[in-house]
């Protein structure tokens, strides 16, 4: 928008783009994007506007007015701000999508597994063949994202309720929330389509059992909406931000917090707790968190003294955090993992009734426990964990499938995807379409 | 195929299924697949028979005959020994599968790298924008990845020669070559089309861009000509049967090879070695194969023990079997791993041109390490890495794909993907269709 030739950033306004007859008006052009992989009934195109004049009042005018003396008028006085304020609309786009995501993996799951339970290969020798959830990597490759799609559950509860009750104080953490959690839910449901459709074998690649059309769907989710590589960069940025304040704030404050986190750090880096391979202490929630924690804040101190570093040496600010860009996601990726788990936990907590909580807590622990897993490359590194204590941690996730797997379709009917909508004859109990 | 009552396995029989004006004749009732995700054009079906005769003649008789007086003979007189035989027809399949995904893999990686070259996005204040390609994270994820297309490259090219020159001897061994190539490379294949359509955002989604149709008619390749799970179980199988036979032959010498490369391991498990930092030992190819080689080696000693234990305890075989199945999967993949870069060092051994050699050995280089980097957290368990030196192959890792970034589009352009097979405009210098 500009007035009196003073350039006042994005504004939105609403331009009637067609006749009632349905003609586009002079000088507007429309062109459609075309065929794409998916969401075909979504109308994506590109406009062009040529010496197109609307009245004032089609302005979207909730944090800039303009009067009839064709003066400006905002309650943001800062450009920069309130752009970024208006950008905040996105972030209901953001919580959606995540929770899009978050159905089509349950989708995807409940076909996977309630076929992988049906379907029979390979067996003893003249015996019956076993069922595809009978067998171990089968059982890893589904129920470890089973973890995962449940732990999204409770965190994206968690961000729609800080959404809801956002404030003008916490707007910019819940942006962040939004950002960090889009991007692990749409990336979590892209893998575990792609799982759920080799999974399936043939099966899954027949239009008829859904799974096709689900990841064609959702692909694009990793992009819209805020690409996702991007979205995590936002986030780290965002911690790098709270890091300095942390500082600013209170600096005494700051690095005894800082010394105390460390120690902490320390009990679980001796020798003895990095070898600690029982299952009571494996399957302890608490000390997964304490690991998700300690990686998180490793990762934002040493990424935080490269780019200072970077700084002070004179290189460019963009080339600074260009040059760190990976360690960013890293970082980003970790905070998000550890406020997951953390929702994961508390919903656990809640629940009352003993038999569900059992399973759910398994299921947390397995969520808990492959986060662990996945980045041991990183905690052995960090001298956080030993080998014995890897080895011990993969067997116990081993372990935590084959217990869950006769609970296995249970848990996916929980997610009460109604027959209709699942629509993919595998799933509800048939060999092929 | 039954003759006089005796079982004697599959047979392959000629059976007309219609008629010359194109009906379908007596007893036979065909079904179409239906509508899949790619490959419409692949005429998908089930065949049901009833009561259908045909003439001896019909019999596809390499393998076994049967004479007008309706005796069966065959060369080969074990049944399973002769089933094994006939299934080696499927061989041609996975090496073709495997050079098929490849291409795809090549042409997905030409858009996304042009792509990247030509498309803008965020840069200093007040500067131009930098390319999508000098951002660090997209130099990663889309140079690992040409690195390993690059190494399975001269890998098929292996496979192939190893195929046409087979002999009695050594099928199996092409058989299990074949089976595990044709695993890693569709498994590539799959990651490589996600990730370049990730790396070519909404652009990437849409249909003239090529990216949806590649990854449609490629998905079903990680489980046509034999699911990559089960094939990959059939190496670490092949791998177990001539691990055992290495003992039976000769005990002693077995022996003394097995403490010989436990030694050589020891060597680089030495603390002094775990440490090493320098480029030119990070960039050491034959560091990067006696890497892979021991974890061949120890992943083979440990699970064969783990599945002897089982045995010996009285566990049914499948079931013991089972029990490591993660484990054999593992197997399969270092030892594939390790092939792969054996074939990508003599590719590049072979290279007269000293420019083109140099920027292969690079490429080799990062394949070896990205191997290494990937599976830090195994090497760290087993003492061949340390902490320090994890954080040196990351950052050699990063440092290779910046020294490659300024030949990535020639390196693209050298698979010479014909520009009408590519027609992707945003491959062929278009920032849009």
């Amino acid at each position: 928008l500009e007035v009196g030739g003073r350039v006042l950033g994005v504004h939105a306004l609403l331009v009637p783009l067609r006749d009632p007859a349905g003609k586009v008006l002079p000088g507007i052009r429309i062109e459609d994007c075309g065929e794409k992989m998916g969401l075909n009934g979504v109308d994506n195109g590109r406009i062009w506007f040529e010496h197109v004049r609307v009245p004032r009042e089609n302005l979207l005018d909730r944090f800039g007015q303009v009067n009839a003396q064709g003066e400006y008028t905002s309650a943001i006085t800062g450009d920069s701000k309130r752009f970024f304020t208006m950008l905040g609309t996105l972030v209901a786009g953001r919580v959606s999508v995540a929770a899009a995501a978050l159905s089509a993996a349950k989708s995807g799951l409940t076909i996977a597994v309630r076929y992988g339970d049906l379907r029979r290969q390979f067996g003893p020798a003249g015996d019956k063949e076993f069922r595809l959830l009978d067998h171990q990597a089968h059982q890893r490759r589904l129920l470890v994202p089973l973890a995962k799609t449940y732990a999204m559950d409770f965190a994206l509860e968690y961000l729609v309720e800080r959404y809801v009750k956002r404030t003008e104080e916490d707007a910019r953490e819940v942006e962040s929330l939004a950002a960090g959690l889009k991007a692990y839910s749409t990336w979590h449901t892209t893998a575990v389509l792609q799982e759920a459709r080799e999974a399936c074998g043939g099966q899954g690649y027949l239009q008829a059992n859904r799974l096709a059309a689900l990841k064609a769907d959702t692909d694009v989710f990793t992009t819209f909406e805020g690409d996702n590589t991007v979205l995590m960069q936002l986030v780290a940025k965002g911690l790098l931000t709270g890091y300095r304040q942390r500082f600013e704030d209170d600096r005494v404050f700051a690095v005894l917090k800082l010394l105390a986190d460390r120690a902490t750090a320390v009990v679980d880096r001796n020798p003895f707790a990095a070898r600690r391979t029982d299952s009571d202490h494996l399957r302890d929630n608490d000390y997964h968190l304490r690991a998700l924690r300690f990686r998180e804040e490793e990762l934002l101190a040493t990424v935080s003294q490269r780019i200072r570093k970077r700084l002070s040496a004179g290189v460019e600010a963009f080339e600074a955090f260009n040059q760190v860009q990976v360690h960013l996601l890293e970082l980003a990726h970790a905070h998000v993992e550890r406020l997951v788990l953390e929702q994961f936990l508390k919903g656990v907590a809640d629940v009352k009734d003993p038999g569900l909580k059992t399973v759910l807590g398994r299921l947390c622990d397995l969520y808990g426990l492959s986060c662990l897993e996945s980045a041991n490359g990183w905690f052995q590194e960090h001298g956080w964990l030993e080998g014995t204590k890897v080895k011990a941690i993969r067997k116990e996730v081993t372990r935590l499938c084959a217990e869950l797997r006769p609970d296995a379709v249970a848990l996916v009917n929980a997610f009460g995807v109604p027959d209709t909508c699942l629509a993919a004859p595998i799933g509800l109990g048939h060999l092929s379409p």
